[in-house]
């Protein structure tokens, strides 16, 4: 599966054919007023006659372009997913490349802490499938992690580790980790942080 | 929810009251048979009518005792929890105590992992259900290891590590593993006792 900018395997949906014009702008719009109200509002109550409003945009075109709600949130979170994997390939350091690979490793732990919280409630959906869970766009993070893992050194079984560190990443741990055990983002940041250094033996 | 042999937050099941004369054989047997049919045929293929047929036991007394076949699930997966509790609690070295912590730490992995695979099904489904997954038994799990590795001197934040070696010994994981990458149950044991010696800093 291409997307079209020269990553394969990137994307958790088939992208959409060429968009021109006003199915192009809809698209944006509905996109881009989706994200702030979950933003504000999370996900879980945003409804479409909110989305559709707060684009201006009718919700027969909303509910033409994604198909659902459910259609829609794929979407969301595959932009996402796009969005933090090019941060992380080819962005500026310390998240992409240019600095010591531990460094940058650290710094992917905390990116995708982040991105595991604000993102909780569709990966969660997502994850309830094991297909999903461990398929596309999961692997891109392993082949990503283990790579940092073996530029930093590490020694050992690479893959065991690498599962290990993204473990403490999914969003249904992060999850259990706040809500229920009332730890903070900053000291689940600080525990990967911890078990990834004493990994690559720093 | 104790489980009346004086361990505590074992079950995920409550445990039945006193159970008498037939009651309490008609159980065993249909518990025995089931076990022995999953064990033959796996999880996912066994029916009740099996399970009455083997026990030699009239199907309405199966579904009686256990309310549906995912009651009987439960019931078996339950007990199968207990008794692994019970081996690396209690038990004879090297699972139980009287070895050193690491020692016991390697046999846990194994015979965690061997647990996984065997209940993948059971499993799965319990862990589908994010409360399940990450509360009891689950958590008697994460304080079992997380002693062994203090036991071992181990550094670092040992919470972190803790669920590090407990995401790898996960039904989906390992199930994951083994039927889509290839790998087989001696691999997935031999990368768990990598990671855990590498923690323990041997």
């Amino acid at each position: 599966m291409s997307t079209g900018d020269g990553l394969v395997g990137l994307s958790v949906t088939d992208s959409a054919p060429t968009e021109r014009g006003d199915a192009a702008r809809n698209r944006a719009l509905l996109l881009t007023a989706a994200r702030r109200l979950i933003d504000e509002h999370g996900a879980d109550t945003v409804t479409m006659d909110d989305v559709a409003a707060a684009a201006g945009v009718g919700k027969g075109t909303l509910f033409r372009r994604f198909g659902s709600r459910a259609g829609l949130m794929i979407v969301l979170l595959d932009e996402a997913e796009k969005a933090e994997q090019q941060a992380f390939m080819f962005g500026p350091p310390p998240l992409g490349p240019g600095v010591p690979p531990l460094e940058r490793l650290l710094a992917y732990g905390h990116e995708r802490l982040r991105f595991a919280w604000d993102h909780r409630v569709l990966l969660s959906d997502a994850n309830s499938d094991p297909q999903t869970r461990f398929n596309p766009p999961a692997t891109l993070h392993r082949t990503h992690v283990r790579m940092l893992l073996e530029a930093a050194g590490t020694t050992g079984d690479l893959d065991a580790q690498t599962d290990a560190l993204l473990a403490l990443l999914d969003a249904d741990y992060v999850t259990h980790q706040v809500d229920d055990l009332g730890r903070s983002l900053q000291q689940q940041g600080d525990a990967w942080e911890s078990l990834a250094r004493k990994l690559c033996g720093t």
